[in-house]
C-alpha cells in the first residue's frame, strides 16, 4: 500500500502471497532476485520470504526461475572455445570428502576439461579451497583467462569461484546462513545449480550426501534434492547426473586440510582407503558418460594405478603455483584415543568426528577466521575392522593443546566397539542410489 | 556453530527450533526479545523467526511469554497512586473507528480513570492521535506527570505512548509492517497486551473487529484473537473481555480526521449515527463493570444525553492545549457521488471506503508523511436505506483534486443500489459475539 510506482512489483505483497501458499509468477521471482541484490528489497525481507519457502515451499517452475534469476544477477562463463567437452562435479558436503582432489586430475586426464570452481567450508563440512591452500605456494584466486589457459593447458583447474558469478546466490547464501533457512530444498537446488550453470559446464554430476554428516540427514529428502537439480540441469541444457551416497562415517581415513592433501595423493598413487578410491572411480566414470565419453570409463582404474591422473595433479599443482614435491604441514601436537578392549569398530559417526575436526582448528566458525592447515583428524581403523586393547583407534591433531578437551567432547560416545558379528552401524552401501538419465 | 560463549542461546538455533515446530522455552524467548531489542539480534534474523510464528504458531505460553518479555524490555507505568479504578479500551481498528474519542470521556465521567495510550495511523486504518491532531492546538506527547495528572484532574487522557514503553514492541511491529508477518494471531496479541499491561491499566476491554474492513477478515479467527488476549490479560492481573464487531461496513457516517472528530462530538451531544452510540454504549458498559461499577451501566446514555460526557470532553481537549471551540479544518476541495436510480442502498463495504480515504489524503504511506485533517469521506446513506435518483450518496474531500480519481476507483463496485427487499450485505449485527468472565 505506497505510492511508489517506478517498482513493478511491492516485497511486503510478494512475501505475503509465497506465506499464503500461492505461486510466485516468473516476473516476480525475477524481479525479487534483482531487487535484493541491488539492494531494494531489505535483508530482514527476504530472511521472512526465505523462510515462507522454507516452510511452504516452492514448485518446480518457481525453482527455475528462481536459478535463472540467480544466473542472471551476474556474468557466465563460456568454455566453448576450448574444443574439447567440460564436465564438473558438486559434492553437497560431508565429512572427509576430499574427492574434488583426486577427481579433477583423473577425469583431465581423459581430455574431458573439469572446471571445478570451489568453495571455502563454514562449519564441520570442510572446504576444497582450504585444504589445498594446505600445499605451499598454492593459490585459488585465478583470473578467468588464467582459469582459460589451464584448462586448456593442463585439462582441470580447481579454483575459487570468482565475485562475479551468481552475485544474488552470494548474497542469499550469506543471509540464509544466519536466518536458519539453509536446509531449504528449493533454496539450496537453486543456489548450487545456478552456479553450476553460470560457470558454464557441460556436464554436471552431483553427489548428494545423507546421513548423520550431510547437509540432509534423510536419504529421501536427498533423493528430492537430486531430482530437483538434475531437473533444472537438464532444463538449462547441462548433462546432469546424481549418485546418493552415505555419509554416515566419515569418507576416508583423515578429516582436516593437510592430512586429506596426503590421502588424495595416495589416491593419486594408486592406493588409498577403499570408499575414497571407489567414489572416485565412480564419480570419473559418470563424469566422462556425460561428456559422452562413455568407452573410457573401463580405463578409469588404470589411470590412477599407472600415473597418468597424478601427472595431470602434479601439473596443475605446479600450474597454481604450488610445490607437489614440498612437505605437507604437520601439527605440533597430537592426541592419540586407543581401543579400551578387543573387539571390532561398530561406530564412527561421522558429524560428531566432523565437529571435532572443526574444533580442532581444520574449520572456521566465522567467514572471517583462519583454518589450521595441520589440525584434524587421522582415523586408523574403520567400522568393521577388528581392533585390539591398546590399540590406536584414531589421533588429534592441533597447534595447540587446549583444543583436544573440546574435541573429545564431540567424539564422547561416537565410536564403539563391540563383538565379532554384532551388526556395522555404517548406514548401508557407500552408493546408495543414482539419479539421471 | 560459534565460540561465542557469552550469550546463553544463538538466534540461529533459536530460530531453527521454531521453523522445525519446537517450542520455545521461557529463558529462550525472554533471552530473544531482550537481544533483539539490545541489537544482538539482527532484523534479519528476527524476521525469519516472526515468519516462523506466522506459519507455524506459538503456545499459550509461548504468547504468554512473548509478551511478558516485551514489558520487560520498558518502564512499567502505575496508576495506583491515583486513587480509583482504571479502564482502558483496545480496538484492532476499523474504517471510520473513532469510538475512543467519545468513550473516553463517557467513561471518566463516572469516576474510572481511563489512560487512553493511542497510536497513528498506517494503511487504511485511521489513527486516533491523527483524528484528534485536527482540534486546533491538541497535543499527543504527554509527560508521564502530565498524563498522571490529567487523570487525577479530568479524568481521562488520550495521548502518545512514550517511546519507553515496550520498546520492543515497537522495533517489532515495525519489522513486522515491512516483511509480511504483520497478520499472526501470536504476534498481534503480544504486541497489543504488552504496551497494554505495561500501560498499567487496571482493567481493558478489546473491541476486535472482524470483516472486510477489519485486520482480521475471519470472524473464527477475531475470536481466536480476543480469547488470546482475554487470557493474556487476565494471566497479568488485569481484568480482561472482548467484543466481537462487525467491520464489513464502515462504522458511523464518517471516515477521516477532522470529520470523526465532529461526528464524535454529535455523539457526545446525545446525537451521532445510532451506530458509533450504540458501540460507544456498549464499550462504556463494558469499561464500568470490568473496574467494579456495575451500578453506573444503565446511567451511560443519560450521560451522553444530559452533557456530562460532553463537560469531560472538553476539559480533556483543553487540559491538552486545544480549543473545544475553534473551527475544525474544512476540505478545499469535494466530489459528491449521486444515486443513479431510486431503491435501497444494500453495499458499502468497509475496505474499499477506507482505501478511499486514505488515498485522499487521510492516512499516510510512510510513517514519515503528514496527514491531511480535512480529507476523508462522508457518507449520507447506510445500507438498508431507501434513497432516490440525483441523492447524494457520499462526498469525498481533499485538498487536491488529483487525488479524486483514484479514490473513485477504490470504491468501483463497493457499493451497490438494490430493490426493497434485497438482502442487505452488512455481515449481519454489530455485536457479533462477546468473550470474557
Amino acid at each position: 500500500m505506497t505510492d511508489a510506482a517506478i517498482e513493478p512489483f511491492d516485497a511486503v505483497d510478494l512475501i505475503r502471497a509465497k506465506r499464503d501458499r500461492r505461486e510466485l509468477t516468473t516476473d516476480e521471482i525475477s524481479w525479487l532476485v534483482d531487487a535484493y541484490t541491488r539492494g531494494y528489497v531489505a535483508d530482514e525481507q527476504m530472511s521472512a520470504m526465505t523462510m515462507a519457502i522454507f516452510l511452504n515451499g516452492m514448485g518446480r517452475r518457481e525453482i527455475r526461475d528462481m536459478t535463472m534469476a540467480m544466473i542472471a544477477s551476474g556474468e557466465r562463463m563460456d568454455f566453448s572455445g576450448l574444443g574439447k567437452p567440460t564436465s564438473d562435479k558438486h559434492s553437497t558436503g560431508g565429512v572427509g570428502d576430499k574427492i574434488t582432489l583426486p577427481l579433477m586430475p583423473l577425469v583431465a586426464t581423459f581430455g574431458v576439461a573439469v572446471p571445478q570452481l570451489s568453495g571455502r567450508g563454514l562449519g564441520h563440512t570442510g572446504g576444497t579451497l582450504d585444504k589445498l591452500e594446505s600445499i605451499p605456494g598454492w593459490r585459488a584466486d585465478l583470473t578467468n583467462d588464467e582459469m582459460f589457459a589451464q584448462l586448456r593447458d593442463v585439462g582441470g583447474v580447481i579454483c575459487a569461484a570468482g565475485a562475479g558469478l551468481a552475485p544474488a546466490d552470494k548474497k542469499l547464501y550469506a543471509l540464509r546462513d544466519i536466518t536458519g533457512t539453509v536446509e531449504a530444498i528449493p533454496l539450496i537446488a537453486s543456489s548450487i545449480m545456478s552456479k553450476k550453470i553460470a560457470e558454464g559446464t557441460g556436464a554436471l554430476v552431483l553427489d548428494v550426501k545423507f546421513g548423520s554428516g550431510a547437509f540432509l540427514q534423510d536419504i529421501e529428502r536427498s533423493r528430492e534434492l537430486a531430482r530437483t537439480m538434475v531437473e533444472l540441469g537438464e532444463d538449462a541444457g547441462v548433462a546432469t547426473s546424481a549418485l546418493i551416497t552415505n555419509m554416515n562415517v566419515p569418507l576416508g581415513l583423515t578429516i582436516g586440510n593437510a592430512n586429506e592433501v596426503r590421502e588424495s595423493v595416495e589416491v593419486l598413487a594408486g592406493g588409498g582407503p577403499a570408499d575414497v578410491r571407489e567414489l572416485t572411480v565412480e564419480l570419473a566414470r559418470e563424469m566422462l558418460a556425460l561428456a559422452g565419453r562413455d568407452g573410457d570409463g573401463d580405463d578409469v582404474e588404470a589411470a590412477l594405478d599407472d600415473g597418468r591422473a597424478m601427472d595431470t595433479w602434479r601439473r596443475s599443482i605446479v600450474a597454481q603455483g604450488g610445490d607437489p614435491d614440498a612437505p605437507l604441514p604437520v601439527s605440533r601436537e597430537q592426541h592419540v584415543v586407543t581401543a579400551d578392549r578387543d573387539g571390532v569398530l561398530v561406530a564412527q559417526e561421522a558429524l560428531p568426528f566432523g565437529i571435532a575436526a572443526w574444533r580442532l582448528g581444520a574449520g572456521r566458525a566465522r567467514k572471517e577466521d583462519p583454518v589450521h592447515h595441520a589440525a584434524g583428524i587421522d582415523l586408523h581403523a574403520k567400522p568393521g575392522d577388528a581392533v585390539r586393547a591398546g590399540q590406536p583407534l584414531f589421533t588429534l591433531h592441533a597447534d595447540e593443546p587446549a583444543r583436544f578437551e573440546r574435541a573429545l567432547a564431540a567424539v564422547e560416545g561416537a565410536w564403539r566397539i563391540g563383538d565379532e558379528g554384532d551388526p556395522i552401524d555404517d548406514g548401508g552401501p557407500l552408493i546408495a542410489d543414482r539419479i539421471g538419465r
